[in-house]
């Protein structure tokens, strides 16, 4: 198939190459770096050009902000469009604004999922990618052939867009929160004299077990903090969620306070950080570090 | 061994009919209730006869005053402790006050443990209890044959008396934080429109997945409110991880957010319910219910 993929970053470069890999033909345009070595692609001028090229357009970009403008801008994907054809973001952003880019794309005479993805550069690479989608039934249909090249754990959330960046959404406070609960855990049993280390392997066995605990709580306590996933990118993301939880009228207390806790991180030099380094911000709180 | 057991409530009892079933013979008082039926147990009149009797002293009770009052008090178990026997106490108390206890238990010419559970009823009638302990490596060891009968994970996890409190304490902060978590996320999602149930089963694969996400999720999701473990008692707990927190000066944000929704549970009549019930008191700042 003739696919154009716009955002060939940490994420989007590995998945790209599982797509070449199961013989589809690549089209993409250039922003600030040139293609990825050794990802075999067509480059073309303008987000429109790549359209013009394709009956399916993946997009993988860092912000609501970027969507809008590779799909609505002046030689943007819609100003492009074939007829028919399928824009699929992977991007995680607004849910909100997503309804609105569905609602645009299909009045340009084309089709819209949302599919954002979680499982990190780990999971783009070894095409283990979770793919959370909204949108109907037939263009998921469609669709699933290239997510099972890219990810494997792969489910229609819902027929709405935004669906499936509500999902993403979901999953990212579970584990801000899981992040903060390990965090918060481990620094407090480390100040009372405990082994951090030997807390964790005990509580691993019960219902404090967590994909977190198992992988984050080791980061903390080794003082590992080289991402894996950027604590600045998941600030964007429970803000994405604190703004969706205003618009539609509702508080998230918790997922607030581990966004302030991700802020403190950033004011103190850690946004580059691995999001496990959260647990820095309570070492300052608690007056005791860890490691 | 003769065994002193003082606690046969809903996790006391199963666990001394496991302690009888391998053997052993029980010396218990009675306080509120009869003794459970269908358990084989010596009945004296108080905590004191209870150690005269004993080599070894059980204790499962519900807080720590009531620790304080058992074996402390005039009738207490420590007017009566024989030289050298072993106090082990396996209630959720205070990681503080069980340094105090300890020492008294020592200067009574006894040795003594901080052994406290999790698993819930579930894991005392299956014996599958984990089991965090404070205390000496020879102290462990002669206690490890009478842990083995009620649990399966068991971990010494520091020489001090108050490890195994503080371990048991960060397991109620991990799980409390990561029930909000997924209270937050099903909330946040079903209030945008998505069906929390496909929305649990999507993350269930990522970095989001948890023993609460699990367990706690489905229970959210059915309604399913009968305990389980009470709120009012994590409530208890996470309010004796906030006071040791402030003794040893360190704040714990999200654990005193928690603690703050689980009594917006119980002004709202839910002091009886599972600890997954927190989701209701986000429920009511959602204005939205998930069921």
């Amino acid at each position: 198939m003739q696919i154009g993929f716009i955002g060939l970053g940490v994420m989007g470069a590995p998945m790209a190459e599982h797509l070449v890999q199961a013989g589809h033909r690549l089209v993409t345009v250039l922003n600030r770096a040139p293609l990825p070595e050794g990802l075999a692609a067509q480059v073309v001028a303008s987000p429109r050009a790549v359209a013009e090229a394709s009956e399916v357009v993946i997009l993988m970009l860092p912000d609501t902000p970027d969507v809008a403008r590779v799909l609505l801008g002046e030689a943007g994907v819609l100003a492009g469009l074939r007829p028919g054809a399928l824009v699929i973001d992977m991007s995680t952003i607004s849910p909100i604004e997503t309804a609105r880019f569905a609602e645009a794309t299909r009045a340009a005479g084309g089709a819209y999922l949302d599919a954002p993805v979680s499982g990190g550069q780990v999971g783009a690479k070894a095409a283990t990618l979770t793919i959370m989608v909204g949108g109907t039934e037939a263009d998921f249909a469609r669709a699933l052939p290239l997510f099972e090249v890219m990810g494997k754990n792969i489910t229609l959330v819902g027929e709405a867009n935004g669906a499936g960046q509500t999902c993403k959404l979901a999953n990212q406070i579970i584990v801000a929160l899981n992040i903060e609960a390990v965090a918060e855990a481990l620094v407090f049993a480390s100040k009372a004299g405990c082994d951090p280390a030997k807390v964790r392997t005990a509580l691993m066995g019960g219902f404090a077990a967590s994909r977190v605990l198992e992988v984050h709580g080791e980061r903390m306590i080794a003082r590992s903090f080289a991402p894996g996933f950027r604590i600045k990118l998941h600030q964007k993301d429970l803000s994405l969620a604190l703004d969706s939880a205003r618009v539609m009228g509702m508080a998230l207390p918790g997922t607030a306070s581990a966004q302030q806790l991700m802020s403190a991180c950033v004011a103190q030099g850690g946004a580059e950080d691995d999001h496990s380094g959260l647990v820095r911000a309570l070492e300052g709180l608690a007056g005791h570090s860890l490691g």
